[in-house]
């Protein structure tokens, strides 16, 4: 077994690291936790709502004794951060990051880390719509797989330690080469979020169908696209930033598949429609066999425990 | 008061059928329900279920004494139905229907129908991905919208009959123009389920990318457009062929801002970006406060009573 983290540092106090935080006092651990987040406002939050043991408002304060620093921050600020809390890191200790895109991380945050610290990128695959100090809950990750991708040649123990970590806050986890975490996220993330974002702006565009009327009728359909939709603009514009090159190769893809669909409907072809919309029901039952998700019969989705 | 129907017919015996009779027991009306469905397979279950009060085993049959007839099959065989059926309609009695689209359904159905009876063409903007007669549920239209679509001339008093039993059923209804139904039709349910079967035929076409992953890592986003994608291949295969026009002009719509976005991807405009995913979000705030979804962290929803 490995040892447990005496001291854990969170920099970014978010959805993502305030369910760290919670979920980590819900097993009872001994482990202290320092935050910091950027704005006043956000370190504030932190210390009525009970966020964190400690709220520092320094990176060199939070980081200073810590034997794992979690960077929780939007991915386009990951570098910047890695920066300027590395002189301050204690030799020994475990740097990792949430962050939805690897690469681009791992290229803005590997070099700025001292070789007597590890680095081992992170990314837990649960999420949802909200964001800030406020919306993180202890089970956010249940049953979830968090993706552990080492860069080749980071040290095995520490990459155990940090799987441990993970598993203790609910995770399951596995490990992935970083150029395949990228396009595996485009795939089930990154794409499906930008086609939401997409179709909400068209229909809110569309001066012959009324805002009112969609908010109306949503339930037929559109309103799942709304709440992935509503998901924060910044992040989000920094995953399609660092990600381009999955997410471009990967819409490309997309657009194919839909000319292909919409030449069917214009030339009536029903056989095809048929044959394309049985085939899609495959993947939606290893989802369920798999505990993904719920069938219930009014698209309700209670939390998987 | 309008006076409610003292004998109702379910034509097709699916989600849509099934939630209808559940919903009329619940009120414990005194309305007789007799119910018919193509296959025999179909019509033991309903009669080992107990849905309906009475199944009949053929078309003359079911429709013989009704005051209200249901027309609750895929939108390509309404049309037949209502050719077969139409002999055999009870003087001063309603004809409506539950078709996901209207202008190719009154085409087809009104001209069978006898000038003697009420033709009150109708949309329940509630579902599931599932379907059949045990896929149904009581509550399945609570505080959702039911379209009522008449076409012009349709007497008046046979309109508000109708709305009254919808509303008993736990809907609210509204009237629509037919062209303009199909089109909100479009933006709200029919191009968001063809993109949701587009993204899963993508990823699970995939082959860098294996099924596995997909359904493991769901809970990023794509599971949502896995429980759309699961819907009825029938019902969807007839919604696309009979709303072809408003169906491919609004696609044309979607792949243009689509590529907007790509071209913003591709030439690194985050501002582009940060302010099209900022506007998305006052149309979820809008479904949130019509109570047609609710915000549990967990992506829960539970049923609105
Ligand atoms: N949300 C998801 O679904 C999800 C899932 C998996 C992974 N992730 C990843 O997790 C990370 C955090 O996401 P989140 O959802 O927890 O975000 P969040 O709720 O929006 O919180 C972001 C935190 O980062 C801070 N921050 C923002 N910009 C900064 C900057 N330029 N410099 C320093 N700090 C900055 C914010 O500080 P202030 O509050 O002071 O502004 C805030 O504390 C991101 O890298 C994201 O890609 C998110
Ligand atoms: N599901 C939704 O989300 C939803 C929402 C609003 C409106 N609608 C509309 O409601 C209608 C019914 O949908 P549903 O979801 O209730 O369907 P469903 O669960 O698939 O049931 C369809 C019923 O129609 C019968 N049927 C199928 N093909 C037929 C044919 N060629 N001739 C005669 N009967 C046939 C089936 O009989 P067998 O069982 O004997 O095969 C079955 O009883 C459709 O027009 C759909 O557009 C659906």
């Amino acid at each position: 077994m490995s040892e447990p983290y005496k001291r854990v540092a969170l920099i970014g106090l978010g959805l993502i690291a305030s369910s760290m935080f919670w979920a980590m006092r819900r097993i009872g651990t001994q482990t202290h936790v320092s935050g910091y987040a950027r704005s006043a406002e956000t370190r504030e939050t932190a210390r009525r709502i009970g966020l964190c043991d400690t709220v520092c408002e320094t990176l060199p304060e939070v980081v200073r004794d810590a034997d794992l620093i979690v960077l929780a921050v939007p991915v386009g600020a990951m570098g910047a951060v890695a920066k300027e809390m590395a002189p301050y890191l204690k030799p020994g200790a475990t740097v990792t990051d949430v962050g939805s895109v690897k690469q681009t991380v791992i290229d803005a945050v590997g070099p700025h880390l001292p070789d007597t610290v590890h680095f081992v990128p992170g990314h837990p695959m649960a999420g949802t719509e909200h964001s800030g100090p406020e919306s993180g809950f202890d089970s956010l990750f249940d049953n979830r797989w968090t993706l552990i991708v080492p860069p080749s040649g980071t040290d095995e123990e520490a990459v155990q330690r940090l799987e441990a970590y993970w598993q203790g806050l609910g995770a399951m986890t596995e490990r992935m080469e970083i150029e395949h975490h990228d396009l595996v996220c485009a795939v089930v993330s990154h794409i499906p979020h930008l086609i939401a974002y997409t179709m909400v702006g068209v229909a809110d565009d569309l001066s012959r169908v009324s805002d009112q009327e969609v908010i109306k009728f949503s339930a037929a359909g559109f309103r799942d696209f709304t709440r992935i939709a509503a998901s924060d603009p910044t992040m989000w514009r920094d995953v399609f930033l660092t990600n381009k090159d999955a997410t471009i190769e990967m819409l490309g893809r997309f657009t194919e598949e839909l000319f292909a669909l919409q030449r069917a409907i214009r030339t009536g072809d029903g056989e095809q429609l048929h044959a394309y919309f049985t085939r899609t029901r495959a993947i939606r039952r290893g989802i369920l066999e798999a505990g993904q998700d719920t069938d219930a019969p009014d698209f309700g989705r209670t939390k998987v425990k």
